[in-house]
């Protein structure tokens, strides 16, 4: 599934380049986009099932910038899922070359209770 | 009251200046600041009093830019306050000159109901 | 003009609402967005006419809340515009119902000198 | 060397804790403060080297929420340093717990030729 979108100005830094903690915010972005596509928005299950989808882990290997005015696309995948457990895996691809690639791993919390509980089957693969 | 700190490099934007959107940020931390100096931090006023303080307008003129690793100053009082509604004044300041201005209106809403109640009177002035 | 988009988890408080900061990047975001459907891109005209297009001032008036999973639209118009000064009102709609206005003042800068230039013609209406 | 702050406001999310694209964030005020504390600001290194110090790579482990109001502190170390490429690593705490672990790895580009260069000598340890 690919997730596509411009680089906003207030992304850039002093560099001239996107800042580099704006790339978590894309990740972020293509889950969401990934739980719409497969018609479970995550503020519906966040009421549906009571529960928040937090990360646990993120890692980020930065090759080339990304500019203000580009328009980059995220490739991604969920190369792993358990009951309680499971990551995504990023591409970032800007004019067919990447440009970065990065990981994250997410449980679900009961949001009352703040335990970790299992992985609602709706979003099971 | 003065609250006093340096720019951070990723509120910088491709134009090598601070991004304008960081000053309602700033302006927050120098109310979190105030809420300190008077011994009533908003985390507590927010438990104590079950409230949200929050922000109804907001206007910023910006005159000088701010660039990294410059130290500014917010030099901030209160204006205006009423029963129900109060509100921030801001001068930000750099080696002794202004870069900008700016105002806050706050009031103040029960978490719960998320009606507007009247400010607690320990921040009454 | 219209610019139309959701709220992204990221830009959302620990008062489960939107972060007042992130509206005046919502802002330069339907700024960034006229420029193109006019055929300027930004990012082209800083190269092409080695310009910054600046912020001086800003205002907001935060009428209702934004959720995350909210679409909102950003209705705008550019109420003046002189030879070197121009200005942008929006207004920030969800389901109809206006939530917030608010209105940005703009001078164009030579990126080498920082001086004020007169707004290039491609950009006057 | 521990760098230490309170949690700002507009750095919590809907989840009632602090969103985690600030860790880079975090990470990189650490950076600055110790660049500050061996009597090398980056704002001057930028300058008098002509370098960009910049990221090639990010990971976080997250085991405990922060929350609004909290105070945190990071304890970094530089574990590898070679001609061209060092890295830091980061844990984060809060009351004397180790909340999060991080790292990044960086080199210094040139700031015309976007080219990697040596790491200056007032930097190598």
């Amino acid at each position: 599934m690919i997730y596509r979108r411009k680089v906003f100005f207030y992304e850039t830094d002093a560099q001239g380049i996107v800042h580099h903690s704006n790339y978590p915010r894309y990740f972020e972005e293509a889950r969401g986009f990934y739980l719409e596509q497969i018609g479970h928005p995550y503020e519906k299950i966040r009421e549906e099932y009571n529960i928040d989808i937090v990360l646990v882990s993120l890692s980020v290997q930065y090759r080339k910038p990304l500019f203000f005015g580009d328009t980059f696309e995220i490739h991604f995948s969920i190369p792993k899922m358990d009951r309680f457990r499971f990551s995504f895996r990023y591409t970032v691809k800007k004019d067919g070359e990447t440009v970065a690639v990065g990981e994250t791993e997410h449980v679900c919390l009961d949001r009352k209770s703040r335990k970790i509980v299992s992985i609602p089957e709706v979003l099971r693969i």
